[in-house]
Formats: structure tokens, sequence, C-alpha cells
């Protein structure tokens, strides 16, 4: 079959591999209808040291399943299935928490043996736990907004969610990729008071606009964060979430933060240590949470609004490509003439 | 009077000052019945540099209303009263939030004018948001309890509930100072199921054993954090109280804080940036929080407990001097002959 690997910063390609087969009798092989480029994969798109044997890339896809292990009981061939970013038991003690990220057994896509979701289709350890079956269907704008339930809609909706985003708090969200537009649509669902949104990208911001944000701020740095306080009577806001992973995101965040607030990260940091001292946390008693989101554990909670049409998280796909153009479709986020690339195998 | 002042690193001294006066219609002055030396002072006793003026010291105290300001009206002349470590306006909405160290005009203690409570007497600004009136005691016990009201069980107690302690939850608690044995006391009283403290002098965890500790681990760095972990069956603890404030006991929070946990921090951080990236915090979606308690907020909450005898917090003084004897009483602190020194003016 084609998959995407990628060889090093700036080399992803689309290369010939062995189909995939079922490994263990909790496996299943999914035929990818849909998959997906991440912000994250622009991580190792930027910094990956070149290695000539590559890696498979992609952890976001959707489709059929077309095998399964003599083990699997809750899907079967046919079947139209939700993958999430982490494949896991379902039945360890993290697992029943709701923190599938941390499952005893599971893991991530495209590394240790395991093979990437850009890609035609996908061998799927540990079945039963990880995937979730959907009804079919081939509305295109459902089909998207069913997409981003493997990530993008549940890692936002996790920033949202640890932040405490409820009713009567307001909002600062950092980043106006995908999944900082979809934190906003998640702080609007939790009932936020008000959705302040720091983004440049006009076209971007003005879908964060329809998804809920009621101020947008295109500063950056200190004048970003003057702003941000100039809205909100100098204080900042309860909740920050920050969606971008770079540390002059980390330090809007704790400019722009009320004393007593919470910052949420879910852009996965590019740093290792940050400011947490007396004046960048500790003396304004904030806290820092955040993490990979449990978006296998959500996907219950997030699947009715998609369902009935309450939410369309799938606007967030500006561009779809055939899964030969995926490179292109790298590019095109990078260079940011796509919001998120989708990809139809 | 005499007030106690500090002039750099390891000199302290007790000296001649004004008697203090009221400065403003919402003043109080207080006659300092019982003081006490704090862990955190400590810090300028260790690193202060030197400044032949001088500045006053102590936050923590109690005493007896002197006289006060025309618009004083919930304290009066001879009431017995206990002051929290922020003086705090108790009507802006950090104060009605539960949060006075972030008051929109209050302030900390021995700063900007501000006397100190290890002294004969102070001013107190905002008397009615900061003051807490209590039935006079002479039982050497209460008084003692009372007086950790004014911080240090307030504090232990912010770790505990800022760490989300409550039933079924492990805690690890680290240091076996008198805030770290508060907070394994406050772990008891929320209800946690197993609290392990992390701290090398045998006296001082006997006593943590008696506030509630289950286990106690004297081992420090990898090998603490490796024995915490054999505890928990590999996992480490669903929260963390860090009651020191130096990088390595940040260190140790990381090392033994159970995937999806809280490390919540009351020792004043001595460092500005430190580990928060994949490994340290997001990887396994760690929470890190804390700050200066609202000790003001917790003392209707704490003082039934310590009046009804339930909580005996007033247990971690071991050592009781006058004023003058105040500079020893650093020096006992520092050199841990003394776990809590008190001053009986």
């Amino acid at each position: 079959m084609r998959a995407t690997y990628i060889f090093g910063a700036g080399d992803v390609r689309v290369i010939d591999v062995p189909d995939p087969t079922l490994q263990a009798p909790t496996d299943a092989i999914v035929r990818v209808t849909r998959a997906c480029i991440c912000g994250s994969d622009l991580h190792p798109f930027h910094n990956m040291a070149p290695d000539s044997t590559g890696r498979p890339i992609g952890h976001e896809f959707l489709g059929v399943v077309e095998d399964v292990g003599a083990e699997v009981t809750t899907v079967r061939r046919g079947d139209f299935v939700i993958a999430p970013f982490v494949w896991s038991c379902g039945t360890c003690d993290f697992c029943r928490e709701g923190l599938q990220p941390s499952c005893r057994i599971g893991g991530y896509w495209a590394g240790n043996g395991i093979g990437g979701g850009q890609a035609e289709a996908v061998c799927v350890p540990l079945a039963d736990g990880t995937l979730v079956k959907v009804d079919a269907t081939e509305d295109p704008a459902l089909l998207a907004s069913l997409l981003t339930l493997s990530d993008v809609y549940g890692t936002g909706f996790h920033a949202a969610r640890m932040g405490g985003v409820e009713p009567g708090k307001t909002v600062t969200v950092i980043g106006d990729g995908a999944v900082g537009l979809l934190a906003v649509l998640s702080s609007r669902q939790l009932g936020a008071e008000r959705i302040i949104l720091m983004g440049r990208h006009e076209s971007r911001t003005d879908l964060g606009r329809e998804f809920g944000a009621t101020d947008v701020v295109s500063a950056r740095g200190d004048e970003g964060i003057e702003e941000v306080r100039e809205l909100t009577g100098g204080d900042g806001t309860h909740v920050v979430l920050e969606c971008v992973g770079h540390m002059p995101a980390y330090e809007q965040s704790t400019g722009v933060v009320r004393h007593g607030g919470t910052i949420s990260r879910v852009g996965v940091p590019q740093y290792h240590a940050a400011p947490v001292g007396w004046g960048a946390l500790f003396g304004h008693n904030i806290t820092l949470t955040g993490g990979p989101a449990p978006a296998r554990a959500y996907i219950s909670q997030l699947l009715p609004g998609v369902l009935d049409g309450t939410v369309n998280p799938g606007r967030v796909f500006d561009v779809t490509v055939g899964l030969e153009q995926t490179p292109e479709g790298y590019t095109a986020m990078d260079q940011r003439t796509a919001l998120k690339v989708m990809i139809a195998p």
C-alpha cells in the first residue's frame, strides 16, 4: 500500500510499504477513509534530523474495518470507526479514569512498529479499547466533523475542560490554528462568558468568531498582553488556553492570566523549562495544567453535538488532498496557506 | 518599642523603633501576644544583601487590639485577634473570592512602611478586612494552635486543598518543616487515603505520623523517588504537596506524581524556571498549582477544629523565646535544632 513517511525536516514522502496485517488477536485492520495533518506533525517537519529509513507519520483517521483478530468483540468487518490519536486498552485503571494517553499498554501511532494514519490502511492495536464505531456517512461536512474527534476537537475540548471553563468564566485562547479554534468552540460549549482569541490570520479569527470568540487580539508579545489586559479591566482572564506549544505562547499565557486563574496547555511544548516562580505563577496562585487529550474519552461526550449539527468542528478543514499530495499538504500548513489539511486516500 | 529587623543574611537584631501609631482611619494597633518565625523568613536570613538601615521582619502574630481608627467597625480595643500573613480589604472581588493575597489594596507585612509581626506591637492596615476576632485564651496549647492560623496551618491546608486532596486520594508531602507537617494534618482532615511524608528528621516525621502520615520516606533525590514509587506500585501518588521551595523538592515532586495528578506548591520557590515540558509535566497531564495561601479565608473553616481540639496544629512549635531572643530563634531554626520557634514578647 501507499503510506506517508517522514525522512527529516521538510522531507515528507508517500512510499510503498507492505500492507498491514493482523499482528495480535486484539488487532483490527482499518482502511482509511479520511486522515489529516496535525499542527504537531509540523514539529518534526521543522526539526527532525535526517533519517534515511524514515518513519510513518499521522495519528488522526477514520475508516472502515477490513479485518479483526480473533479476540476483537466490539467492532467487525465493515464497521465505520473513529481512531483516537492514542491507542489504548480501555480496561486498565488509567483508561477507566478517562486518561487513555497514560494507558498501561497503549501508545501513540507511527512509532515502535505501529503504523501512521496518513496511509491507505492501518493495523490498529487493542481495537476494542481504541476504536469507536459510528454510523457511516457520505456527507462530507459530517465526515470532516467526525474526523476532528480523532484529535483536534478533543484536544481543544481538553484545553477548555482542564482549564475549568464554565459559565461566568472569561477565557483567552492563544493560537488561531485548528486546536485554538476548537478550544474557542469548546469554551463556548462549556458556557464561557467571554472568549478572547489571540491570532493574526483574519480568515482564521473570523472562523473563531463564528465558533464563539467575543474578541480578537491580533497583536502578540507585550503588546498583545497589554490589549488583553485592557479588554479585561487590567486583570486578564480566569482561564488561558495555550494552543501553540512555543515559549512565546507560554510567556503570553502568564501575561494574560488573572490572579488565581488557570493556564491550560495543549500545544505540545517545544521547550523543557519555563518560568514558574513567584512572578510567573506562584505569587498569584496561577495553576498550570493540560497535556495530551484523552480523545477516546471525549468521543462519546462530543459525538451527539456533531451528529445533530449543534457544532461543526469540521469547518477547520479548508483544504483536502489525495494521499499522494500529502507532502504538498504539509507545505501548505507550514506556509499557513492552509489551516488544516484533510487527506482522502 | 522593641522590634525585630533583618540587616542582611545571618544578621537579625531586635532594636528600638518608634511605637506604631494609627496612620489611617481603617488601621488598628495590635499589641502582640504571640508571634513566630516562618520557614520563609529563613530565605532572607540565608541570602539577603547587607542593608545598613535594615527592614522589619515577621508576618505571623496574634494579640490584643490597643486602638482603632475611626472607620474600624469589626474589632475594638481589648479584642483578641488573629492577623493573617496578608493584610487585605475584605471587600474587593479577590477578597470576596477568598484570594486575599491578591487583594487590590492589601499587601504583605514588613515592607513598604508596614511593620513586622516579630515586635511588641503592629499597626494593622485595613483592620476590618484583616483581623479575625476570637475568644481570648490563656491556654498555651490553644494559643499556639490559634497562632498557626496566621499562616502555617492555612498554608499547609492551602497545599492540600489546591492539590485536590479528598477521600481515596494518595498524597506525598515533601518537606518535614512545620508547613509540611500541617499539610499532612490537612490531608488527613480532607480524607486522604494514604499520606507519604518525605523528610529526614525523625522527631519531625514522628510528629508527622501523629498528624496522619501513613508512611515516611527519609531518602531524597532519585533514591527517595524510587522508594515512593515502590510504595505505590510504581505509580507515584495522585497528589504531591511541595512544602520546601527549592529546586530539588520540585524535581522530587515531578518524580513521585502519578499520571494525571497534581503538584501543589506552597514552599516559596527559590527559582524562576523549572522543567514543565513533555517529560516533567505535559506528557502525563500533570497539573502544577499552589501559591501564597489565603490564610484569612481559611480561618473560619479551620477555627472550629482548633477550638474543639480535633486538631492540635500548635504542636509544630517546639521552642518558645522572648522577643529579645528572636535572633537565637532564627539560628535554631536555621540549624534545625528547632522545628518552629514561637515568640512571646
